[in-house]
């Protein structure tokens, strides 16, 4: 970084979005993006460019419970009228829960220790129509017993390749670890109502691209017959995104939560 | 009713349907309603032009999650084929989950002896962007005690004027009982998440137009400290609309269910 006013601030925003009409979180010419929609209220508020970086990008059509994002600024305007004047001024579909000051060494993305994402598919044959922005439509027979078999193997410290978007990689996210990356968590549960909805959870330090939506339809594969759990036991071994299932849709995956220093999982 | 075909069916459905882009269940012209997606349908399939005669009219912005509605047809097409039918040209926000031949003398409306609503709002300073569609927001400091104190009062058989829309009640409607409902159950409870969410349901053999939304916005006068219960209490029997609380906002609100002679819960 080059020499900053001795007044810039760094700020942390954490919010939650409906990702069902936005291009994604990162910002493009000619398409509406969560980032592009928040830089644009922060010049109007601001009067200054700035760049909101966010603790990753998130797909087109994909939601966020808790987002996070930091940006630099000279403004003077408190943390409250920011929420306030970003909420005011931002479609209903982006709503600013949290603004706060931060350490100018706060990186939304680098600082991240552990994020978490949830899941939500129905594996009944219509899908009800209020839960058709928010829950995929996986429809068929479905045994949640071999999926949960399934699970242990995606636990702790692995090289996911078999798992991440084909395409280059993003030389300068990965910190250096390549393709590898740890879950401390993972489960899946059937949610209340409406019947034959699951909702699968994972946490972990990173994912890589389309990562969580690539096991989901993997694991699909399985509850569904089509994959034994002893193949889905020998893909991360055989780091061949060939070999893995079909990506599940955007609309059933929610950023849940990022974590920092405090509360971290891994910890 | 004039003379009929030997051969003409009663062909009962049940549909959920996601309210927030119709202008309501009722035909119109030059709006897209739930009555009319479901007739230029029907009239593609069968050839026919019928009239599908549904349970309620449910207003803009309403949702179901099993309305019912019948229809007269000489197709020889079957329930099978009635449901993947509409299903496969219907938008994903209309889902029509039975079909079911019926005896001529069931009519979606008369025949119900009893429906129950569900409706959903938040009292958090932020409305969750993935809710917004199907949860009213509703701000501000909310009392669940107080509110439950005033459900007793509408339980039973009673005249619900105060909670009646403004404007001429739909006479034919009425089967003779003016604007004397009888509520079975009623009961308001907190969502598990997200936090102040909270969910009103409520079962009668009738409701008049608005009613639900008339009462859950004059209980919120309640739970926000802008009427006693006290004044709860009295609003039936003053038979005064302008008395009772503001209309709560239409996207709240849910058909749950309609009951007929088989399971009703007035038995």
């Amino acid at each position: 970084m080059g020499k900053q006013p001795l007044n810039l601030r760094n700020v942390k925003l954490t919010l939650s979005f409906d990702g069902t009409s936005f291009s994604g979180w990162q910002r493009q010419k000619n398409a509406r993006t969560i980032q592009g929609e928040l830089e644009d209220k922060l010049a109007i508020m601001t009067g200054e460019q700035t760049v909101v970086h966010g603790a990753g990008r998130t797909d087109a059509g994909v939601h966020a419970l808790a987002m996070t994002a930091h940006f630099a600024t000279s403004a003077t305007i408190s943390c409250f009228a920011f929420r306030r004047g970003l909420n005011s001024m931002l479609a209903e579909s982006i709503r600013v829960q949290q603004v706060e000051d931060v350490d100018l060494s706060f990186h939304s993305r680098i600082s991240a220790r552990a994020k978490a994402y949830q899941y939500f598919f129905t594996t009944d044959e219509l899908l009800p129509p209020c839960r058709r922005l928010y829950c995929a439509h996986l429809p068929g027979p479905f045994d949640m017993d071999r999926v949960a078999c399934c699970l242990p193997y995606i636990l702790g410290q692995h090289d996911f390749t078999s798992f991440e978007a084909t395409g280059s990689r993003d030389r300068e996210k990965t910190c250096g670890r390549g393709a590898i990356r740890e879950i401390f968590a993972v489960s899946l549960s059937p949610v209340a109502r409406p019947a034959r909805e699951y909702v699968f959870e994972i946490c972990g330090d990173g994912f890589l691209r389309k990562m969580v939506r690539n096991i989901v339809g993997t694991l699909i594969e399985v509850g569904q017959q089509r994959m034994t759990v002893n193949d889905f036991a020998g893909l991360l071994a055989r780091k061949d995104r060939n070999l893995a299932g079909p990506t599940a849709p955007a609309c059933g995956l929610f950023l849940k939560k990022v974590y920092y220093e405090e509360g971290c999982p891994a910890a």
